[in-house]
């Protein structure tokens, strides 16, 4: 029975969103984590908003169900985080539009380890693991004679924030860090992003 | 005999040495802490050389108790930290020579949060102060597609390195974000010191 199982090739279970690929049964899931026909879940942070749907109707989700986010024109802006003293688990969420797509910039405020609050910044693209690869930013603290710079690739929204802010793999910065860099309460954070070699 | 007290000023202690200062006795003690004619003590992180004198002496000291440490020349080097991994604190050190000065440079691990090692990486002149005041230094991971960098005014030995890991006041990172730049356990930090206007 094993030996049939293995031979026999089985369809994503995307197929019916347009994966048109077949697996082993061994192979079926590890696919299915990272398939692009997977559904896009919402990707403001928090596990509150449990839409899904295609990658096309993200952003008018965005429009039409997170109407408070403001969105920004342009390739380098200031991501104006207020209030960072807020005590608990607190997220900042803005859009960055350019280069003719949309970007989700987040900081999280988060207690990864007790007692240890510790800031986390990192940028996404509302569009495919691929369509991220072609993209860099660049995210700043500016301060009195100091400076504070993570340059990365963006991540695809279908990967979403958690994974990174789990390996460190983004702008990571404790409370005394934001306060050398902070006025009055308020984080400004550089943000630029540009496009790299294909 | 209070307000005789207070009308009476005090030489600061280390007249000796060369400060000729008289204080309100209210006064004394914030600037003896400052004072720049206060011994300066060997500037190697940990607690266990306990050498102190003058900053002309600090070099020689260094040179002749502390024989291990590699000095590199020019204003753009690499501080290769070898086996990031080994449990518990642990501490590398060495010289970079450039402008006519001396700078030490200090990656540092320690667990300042239970269970949560971080990795601190700062820059010190041997000099005073004032004279750090000229320079600016760079520390920079770079791994694959990723850049971290942090940028300040080195410290005088004079201050040590105790109170900016304290107040996070250098380059933080933990151990995922380690893991990210290091190869094989290894971890190049690109350091850059500049002059600044004056």
């Amino acid at each position: 029975m094993e030996k049939v199982a293995s031979a026999v090739l089985f369809p994503c279970k995307y197929a019916t969103t347009g994966c048109s690929l077949t697996l082993h049964h061994t192979e079926k899931p590890e696919h299915e984590d990272v398939c692009e026909y997977r559904p896009y879940s919402c990707p403001c942070p928090g596990a509150s908003c449990k839409w899904q749907g295609s990658l096309e109707a993200v952003m008018s989700h965005l429009m039409h169900a997170h109407k408070s986010i403001t969105t920004l024109q342009g390739e380098d802006i200031v991501f104006l985080a207020t209030d960072i003293n807020l005590p608990g688990a607190v997220d900042w969420v803005m859009m960055q539009s350019c280069f003719g797509h949309h970007f989700m910039l987040v900081l999280e405020k988060q207690e990864k380890y007790e007692g240890h609050q510790q800031f986390f910044a990192i940028v996404l693209l509302i569009g495919t693991r691929k369509q991220a690869e072609n993209f860099a930013y660049r995210l700043e603290l500016n301060g009195n004679r100091r400076r504070l710079t993570w340059e990365a690739t963006p991540r695809s929204i279908h990967d979403g924030v958690a994974a990174a802010i789990m390996n460190s793999d983004c702008l990571v910065f404790d409370t005394a860090i934001a306060h050398l860099f902070a006025d009055n309460g308020n984080l400004g954070i550089n943000v630029t992003i540009s496009t790299c070699c294909p």
